[in-house]
């Protein structure tokens, strides 16, 4: 009788789960159906109060000689406050989607790659930080033991295997940059486009240089001119970019400091602390950007005078300059519109002091 | 006068417009957290669902030898039936999510790839099937026109140039699609994880025959036997992936309609209609691993005579090995499963006609 009776206990216990198993899918797809449609009317309400402001906005400055400068500038402020109400608060994940780009639907398809929550956006962004520390470190360890190996063992003439080694850890590694950097973007990253143009550029050269070769024929050390020249201005690369996370680290650190005492003030607060940094950082970027034009020009003159008569040395020299004029146009443009953005911070407040 | 009441007006859009801004943001911000909560809260059924699950599962099996043999039949068909309604409907988005696994963190970083809706499940493996049949086209086409050539143009002995486009190409490919296929296993699929590998070493084999020297040596029609052998295997890939997409489009297509009509039956119906290409399928793929066998003992021998002495021709060729073997083993493992499966759903169709 004992048995029979454990039977039945067991049958029960297994009815209670089938019964809990259809309750779950009730509730289950009842709160995926009531939370697509609260998130539709978000998003409609999102639309129409961006749409709102913009039109506001063109009102105002249409029509700002016949009005009170002085309301003008109010009204135009409290414009902004509800502008940044809506993209720096909870309701910008209601936001229409930036599109995500050809490249990360190149590599992933069409799955979306943004988050929802603004923490896990800001974590994506610390990842990637120390993601570039990490490699930082690499950038500037790897040329340099080739760099030490090729004067002390290798006699001058670089093997091939831990040269091709070398770019393929670059191509590998300046994939993963322009994919996080897509991801990155498609969060609200405000970065300049240029930046993801430039991964591009050196997924190419690394590419290119893969297929270069580099073995030791009968002139090594005139060969492998360009080797060593493109490995020590990696190095340099190595330690301006350990200086930039540095920089752009803290200007994270602010702005989530910021965004938990006043999430209005963080689009404000972007450069506060880190100014000294930026003076140290600037020419070192911009002797950078020198030394890559001028490898770039050697690569150039040595296909022209014939030395080495591959294609890849002449098209990794024409990516060299373009990438180095483009970095420099970028790094002003990006001064520039700091130093303006200065300039009206300070009118502003003299303005309220007024 | 006019003026007034219009900057009057203006001012009373303008306030109500930060008005709308922050009731938007209250709105947004309890929908989050609300969400948030009823998520994790059928999260956490589906844990405790799933675990009742397994402990009756257990229970059932090892007291099977004191229950009536049909009852047990009835109550773990029951259990089952329960696993089905989690695992394939609407509460499947509050599984806990598989881990993303190494690949995926190494390119993207920390993001979530995991759609939450079926519908965009589904979709993405739709996209990946037609991303598969576009390259698998290229894969016929490719090689076929540099074998052409090579006949035809180039006379036995191809320029470095287009070989390696196409060796870039393969490169491109197989990253997208060891991304692709790690993110649909993210999403649920139950893709076998040595598909996923094969493409990893396919992506190493791309990368190293891109350091390859291909060159008109000396001997050039000798030297680029090993290509040769790779492209025709190639061409041979480009009809066998053809097949195979044919293939599982048609499973998604059994299993979406299967999924509308009765979503039980998803897991059960998975090879109904189809078989018969699977007949066409299998010798297909079985001559095509040979070849892959073959080309790779090929290229041992030549790097073993010493014909072409480079590593990278002894890498490629214990790599195809490799993937010839990896192939064999997983593609008789899948039959025999299915064959498997097949006897068990005859057995418990004729339980049913007793």
């Amino acid at each position: 009788m004992g048995e029979s009776e454990s039977a039945k206990k067991l049958e029960e216990e297994v009815g209670r789960v089938v019964e809990q198993a259809k309750e779950l899918q009730d509730s289950a797809s009842s709160f995926i159906s009531k939370a697509a449609t609260d998130d539709q009317s978000l998003r409609n309400r999102v639309v129409s109060l961006d749409s709102s402001i913009r039109r506001l906005r063109s009102l105002l400055s249409h029509n700002h000689h016949l009005l009170d400068p002085k309301l003008v500038d109010k009204l135009e402020e409290d414009l902004q406050r509800a502008r940044c109400i809506m993209v720096d608060g909870d309701a910008a994940s209601f936001l229409p989607p930036k599109t995500q780009g050809g490249f990360l639907k190149m590599f992933l398809g069409p799955i979306n790659v943004r988050a929802s929550q603004k923490d896990v956006q800001l974590k994506v962004k610390e990842e990637y930080n120390s993601y570039r520390d990490r490699t930082a470190l690499l950038f500037l360890l790897f040329p340099s033991v080739l760099l030490i190996l090729r004067s002390w063992i290798w006699d001058g003439c670089m093997p091939a295997f831990p040269v091709q080694l070398y770019q393929a850890w670059l191509l590998f590694l300046y994939t993963g940059l322009a994919l996080r950097e897509n991801i990155l973007r498609v969060n609200g990253s405000d970065i300049r486009p240029w930046w993801i143009y430039h991964h591009y550029c050196a997924m190419l050269m690394a590419l290119v240089s893969l297929t270069w070769e580099i073995k030791g024929q009968p002139n090594c050390a005139r060969k492998q001119r360009g080797v060593q020249l493109f490995l020590q201005w990696a190095m340099m690369q190595g330690v301006a970019m350990l200086l930039q996370n540095r920089y752009q680290r803290q200007r994270l650190y602010t702005r989530i400091a910021l965004g938990k005492a006043k999430r209005m003030d963080v689009v404000w607060g972007e450069t506060a602390g880190v100014d000294g940094q930026l003076w140290l950082l600037c020419p070192i970027l911009f002797i950078l950007q020198g030394f890559e034009a001028y490898v770039g020009l050697l690569l150039l003159k040595t296909a022209f005078i014939g030395v080495v008569s591959e294609w890849q040395v002449f098209f990794c020299g024409i990516l060299l300059v373009l990438m180095a004029v483009g970095n420099f146009t970028n790094t002003v443009e990006t001064l520039m519109a700091k130093s303006r953005f200065k300039a009206k911070m300070k009118r502003s407040k003299s303005k309220q002091q007024l």
